[in-house]
């Protein structure tokens, strides 16, 4: 049986024990659960975020909760069972892997009809643990891949988290990071903070220094800094939904990293489940985008430090654009254009 | 005579009146000013900054500070001037534009030796004034520059702050829109609000916005979408230095900018006086960039609202990263390469 920390049952499995991600970086907080209500509120306030990670703590979720109804007979059982996948499911009625797991947690009920709740119980169990394995072996073998295309010394930027306590282990976007940090591997990292929730600043880079990789913050505008010093080997990211023609949608700010990545002549990469490849949706245009709240951007909602506190920082105020990028300077006496070397020097003669 | 509002001289021009820029956007604060420990604090504290703001802001405190030393024969006013002129160079001992309009405002001094003070103060008013008048005339004419590209419809991305405030009138970068407003053109724009110090959110915007132009403000990482919609027709940004080659040094993530821009067929330009072309300085490598604190990334120092309250974002969660950008997609299944179209489709048979 394979465990994680960050989604857990307690030692006799009547509680189940999160990491109370709205804490991080700040605080490595665990929270131990037992009702409905306090599950229900986990999810909703974010305190367990990230598509997979949300799926296995559904699964021990329901477990924890069977556990209240051996009282009953099986219609019973069932039918509170069902009432608590729903209340459950209208916590974050758009998360995809939150009603997918439920769903699976369901069927197990379902499928063994007029057993006595002691039986289903264990069968809930294994269930709730097979989804966090299959995640596990997912995580890992997208990290294996991942890996196999590193060397020691290399550099990874990458954006938001798409790290460990989304997922089970390991995570996909970060996670040949990791898994290369547990064999000894010496890569090293960038994390862009990634405006305007800091998901870069406040989890991608608590876990890669968790996790011994040597990472650096940046704001995301200095990712072409970084680029253009040659400190970037590769660029991974996660990704929300994959398109037929390879068209991908992930965080706000994943295109424009692509483009620097193409600019400067490093390789871009997208790290994902297959489950994350809609083949019924043909391009990128046909993804449809949510828009937030302005306030997001307007007010700092985040009142405490961004990031963990020992965390390296590169803050460099300004950047120099290449010449070849300028259409035009354009001074008081006028507007000068390539090649600048002669129109520059004209404007003092 | 012309005068700006956000740096001037009281009615009987006793005092230096300032709009305090610390306080934006959430309050338009004047402040006033007649003491040289006031004046250095007000540099030091950034209440007034923007290099071509700080000459003129000088120009007018050393013609303030000059009337406190009327009852002194020449020797003892050119004494007590210089005094007064070292201690405000030494508020901000980076800053180009302090340095050389107090070197202006002391020649005036040297320049009429043996004169009484009370002659001498008409000279130092005129000088003080002329620094102003001199930045009006350039920033106006960098604008009419710039507006000579713009067609009404047309919309601009700008990156950090290079606007009145932080000049006299118009500003550069942002001058073409601002002159645009006046005439009743109909420009638009994006802000981006620069992380970390955040001054397209707290001036850019707050500027434009007071100026009558349809100004949105984004996150820096946002700007690939907007460019990607074609929502942007031009980029204009500022420039803190400027090679002899045309390589420009500017605010952190400029860079970034202008290879978006760049890859999506949008013009770049760069504006700001000849004063910032430095001949001497052969391409981009031979700048040196400031190194700031890794706080200023880490801690939200700025407690208020950033950006003004009704002002107008963009704030998509996602972005789409073409297909065209992307190395490879990993998934726990291997590492499929373009064509996508085939190699995705490939994981599902």
């Amino acid at each position: 049986m394979q465990t994680v920390g960050h989604v857990r049952l307690n030692e006799d499995g009547t509680k189940l024990v999160i990491l109370d991600q709205t804490q991080l970086p700040n605080r490595e907080t665990y929270l131990e659960l037992s009702t409905a209500e306090e599950m229900y509120e986990a999810i909703k306030k974010l305190r367990v975020r990230g598509a997979p990670c949300i799926g296995i703590f559904a699964g021990f979720a329901m477990y924890v909760l069977a556990r209240g109804f051996t009282s009953l007979d099986y219609a019973g059982f069932a039918a509170r069972f069902h009432e608590a996948a729903a209340y459950l499911n209208s916590s974050r009625p758009t998360a995809v892997n939150l009603s997918w797991a439920l769903g699976r947690m369901e069927r197990v009920v379902a499928e063994h009809a007029d057993e006595a709740p002691e039986t289903l119980l264990p069968r809930l169990r294994d269930e709730a643990q097979t989804i966090l394995d299959e995640d596990i072996a997912m995580c890992k073998a997208i990290s294996e891949h991942g890996l196999s295309l590193l060397k020691d010394g290399d550099c990874v930027l990458t954006h938001c988290n798409a790290g460990p306590i989304a997922t089970s282990k390991y995570g996909t976007a970060i996670g040949p990071l990791i898994l290369g940090a547990e064999r000894g591997r010496k890569m090293k990292a960038f994390s862009d903070e990634t405006r305007p929730l800091l998901q870069g600043a406040r989890l991608t880079s608590w876990e890669l220094d968790r996790a011994g990789v040597d990472v650096t913050l940046i704001c995301d505008n200095m990712a072409s800094m970084v680029m253009k010093n040659g400190w970037v080997q590769y660029c991974f990211v996660g990704c929300d939904r994959v398109a037929a023609n390879g068209d991908t949608a992930n965080k706000i700010g994943t295109s424009g990293v692509a483009i620097l990545a193409m600019h400067y002549g490093i390789p871009f990469y997208v790290l994902g489940p297959t489950s994350t490849i809609d083949m019924s949706c043909p391009t990128g245009d046909d993804i449809k985008i949510e828009l937030r709240e302005p306030d997001e951007i307007k007010t700092m909602w985040y009142r405490e430090p961004m990031a963990p506190e020992g965390v390296k920082c590169f803050n460099p105020s300004f950047d120099v654009t290449d010449h070849s990028l300028i259409s035009g300077i354009i001074t008081e006496k006028g507007i000068c254009r390539a090649p600048y070397t002669e129109s520059l020097k004209k404007l003092f003669e």
